[in-house]
This record gives structure tokens, sequence and C-alpha cells, in this order.
């Protein structure tokens, strides 16, 4: 099992919620976080405005997958996300070594 | 080492907060996170009242332990949030190539 | 590529930061989350208060970095956060298998 992991610019989630939806992805955990990126100290527009602050808003995205779907999850969220402009975001992917769910205590692709 | 990463219900990490007590575990992160999982759409409880709302408020809690106590402290987190109802939580396993003791740059085991 | 997280003590995160910076580190993510260690139930000070509560504030700091940079990374953050009182903090590696920059879509060392 892997773990795909999305930090978007805020106004994005809903466009990859319904690209993981599309895909037929069953769950996903968000969290509110800051980051920068490679262009830190310089501008970046947040809600029409334009930040030389360091920290911006971002929106961490997680999804628990089976390893087959991985690389479709990881193509929706990059469509979904990308505006184009500086600050779209970072994917990044993570092995499992077990998942678990609560109700059932099923484990493993049963647990997804 | 391992770190064990469980999403619960807000008001099941009392619970969850003792059963890792009694097994002698010696530290947890937690963090608020929100999420759904396979009934997104659906309804589910929260404090009393019925959502049909996508996201719910969960906790992410994160546990670093030595591996040889992985399956006891997942087994704890299991037995102490669930309540048999949807939405109880998710329970992941990542392997972790390193820990440090940030006062002591203690490492590996001894970091725990 | 690896990822290095960090639990921190809230006001060391501007000297973690600038140490970062130093060794051109181009980017991180940062969260609120709340924890506690070894002492939990024992006395640790924050901002010049003695508290007995068990959860404290603490900063989460997340670095996806090259391999061949996380002894530095990891030695930079431990530098820069200890204050050799208890509740400094830990610091953990983790391995990525992949990493994606959304805007461009570029992969692996070139998505850094
Ligand atoms: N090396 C990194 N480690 C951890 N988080 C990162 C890293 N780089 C970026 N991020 C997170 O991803 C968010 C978006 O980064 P961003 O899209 O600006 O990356 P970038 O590499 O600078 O690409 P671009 O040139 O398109 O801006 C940041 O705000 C931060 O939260
Ligand atoms: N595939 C997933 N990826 C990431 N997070 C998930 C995933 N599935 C669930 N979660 C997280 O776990 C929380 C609880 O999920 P939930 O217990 O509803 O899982 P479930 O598989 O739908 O099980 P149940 O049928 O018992 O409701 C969600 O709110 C979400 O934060
Ligand atoms: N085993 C653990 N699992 C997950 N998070 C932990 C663990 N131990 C500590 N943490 C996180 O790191 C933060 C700082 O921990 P802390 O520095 O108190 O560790 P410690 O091992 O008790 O070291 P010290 O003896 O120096 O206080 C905690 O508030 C918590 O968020
Ligand atoms: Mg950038
Ligand atoms: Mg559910
Ligand atoms: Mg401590």
């Amino acid at each position: 099992m892997k773990l795909v992991t999305a930090v978007i610019k805020p106004y994005q989630l809903d466009a990859v919620k319904e690209a993981l939806h599309a895909l037929g992805v069953a769950g996903l955990t968000v969290s509110e976080v800051q980051g920068y990126g490679r262009q830190k100290g310089h501008t970046e527009v947040y809600r029409g405005a334009e930040y030389t602050v360091e920290f911006l808003p971002k929106i961490k995205v997680e999804v628990l997958t089976d390893e087959i779907d991985v690389e479709k999850i990881v193509d929706a969220i990059v469509g979904a996300s990308r505006t184009g402009k500086i600050g779209d975001g970072k994917v990044w992917v993570t092995s499992i070594d077990e998942v678990v769910r609560v109700r059932t205590g099923e484990r493993g692709l049963d647990a997804l």
C-alpha cells in the first residue's frame, strides 16, 4: 500500500476532491499547513494579492491507496491542482507497511 | 523504527491516549485534520447530529515506536477508538529510517 | 528521496528556518501540532510558565530532500532547535518513493 501526500493551493482542493472522486477514491484526509518552495522571499499571488511573506497557507491532502492506483492518483492530483503559476504544490509517495479499518479490524487492501 | 498513524474520531482521543499510556508509550503527536472514508455523501453522526457534509473533523495521532511494539500499539489504538459506527477511523504503519532526540542528540531506539 | 520531519518548540521555528536556509534548502512545510514526550504528567516550561498539562503546542516541520543532504539537514534542525531543556523535540526520516512538482510535472530530484 502507498500514501500519496500533496501540498496544494487551498482553492484547488475542490478540483482535487472531484478528480479523486471521479477515480473512485474512497477516502481522504486534509489538513491546514503553511509552506514555501523555491521562491522563498519572492512574491507569490494569494487571493489576488501579492505576498512577499515566506509562509503561505496550503492544504495537505493524504490518500491511502493500493499501489496499483498510485500513478493515476498522482496524475489526477497534479492535473487538478495545476494553475501554471509558482507555488502550485508538491506531491509525494510513501510506502505503507499496513493499514487497518478501525470499525471492522480489516487489514491490508481490505481496509482501504 | 516505525511510525503508527491513526485518524480517529475526536472524542476517542482520551481513550486512545489512556490505552497507549497503559502500554508504556512514551510520547505522541496529535493534530486536527478533516476527512471522509467510504460513506462520502452519506450521513455520519457527529456530536449527536447527522451530517451529510463530506469532511468531518478527525484527530490524527502519530506514535514513533520500536518495530517490536507496533502490533500492540496498533491493536491498542484500534481497540480504544472503535465505537462500531462508520467513520471510526484508519490506522497505518510507516517504516522510519532514523529518529533523533533533539535535546541529547541520541539516535535510533535510544531516541524513543 | 527522503522526508525529514521534526516536531519542535514553536519559538525555535525561526532558528530552524534560518539554519535550513543557510544550507540552501529550497522549501518546507509547517503545521501546528500538540504532543508530549517522556515527561508526560511532569512539568514543562512553555512561554515562561510551568505546565503539567499533557499536550503542549509544537510545530511540525517537513522537508523533502535528496538522500545525500539528509544528514546535514537533520543536524541543522537538531542544532537550531536545541535549547537543552526537556521537550526540545524529535526528528525522524522517512524514505520517499517519488516527488512531483505540480506546476511543471517534473519528477524525482528535479522536483525538489
Ligand atoms: N522541499 C520541500 N519540502 C517540504 N515541503 C515543500 C518543499 N518544497 C515545497 N514544499 C511545499 O509545497 C508547497 C508548494 O511548493 P511550490 O509549488 O512553491 O514548489 P516549488 O518547487 O517552488 O515549485 P514552483 O517553482 O512551481 O513554485 C510549499 O508551500 C511547501 O508547503
Ligand atoms: N483512503 C483514505 N486515505 C486517506 N485517509 C483516509 C482514507 N480513508 C479514510 N481516511 C481517513 O480516515 C477517516 C475515517 O475513515 P472511515 O473510518 O470512515 O473509513 P472507512 O473506510 O469509510 O470505514 P467505515 O466503513 O468504518 O466508515 C476519514 O475521515 C479520513 O480522514
Ligand atoms: N514517541 C513519540 N511519537 C510521536 N511523537 C513524539 C514521540 N515522542 C515525542 N514526540 C513528539 O515530540 C515532541 C517533543 O518530544 P520531547 O522532546 O519531549 O521528547 P522526549 O523523548 O521526551 O525528550 P526529552 O527528554 O528531551 O524531553 C512531543 O511533544 C511530541 O509531539
Ligand atoms: Mg515555489
Ligand atoms: Mg467511513
Ligand atoms: Mg520530553
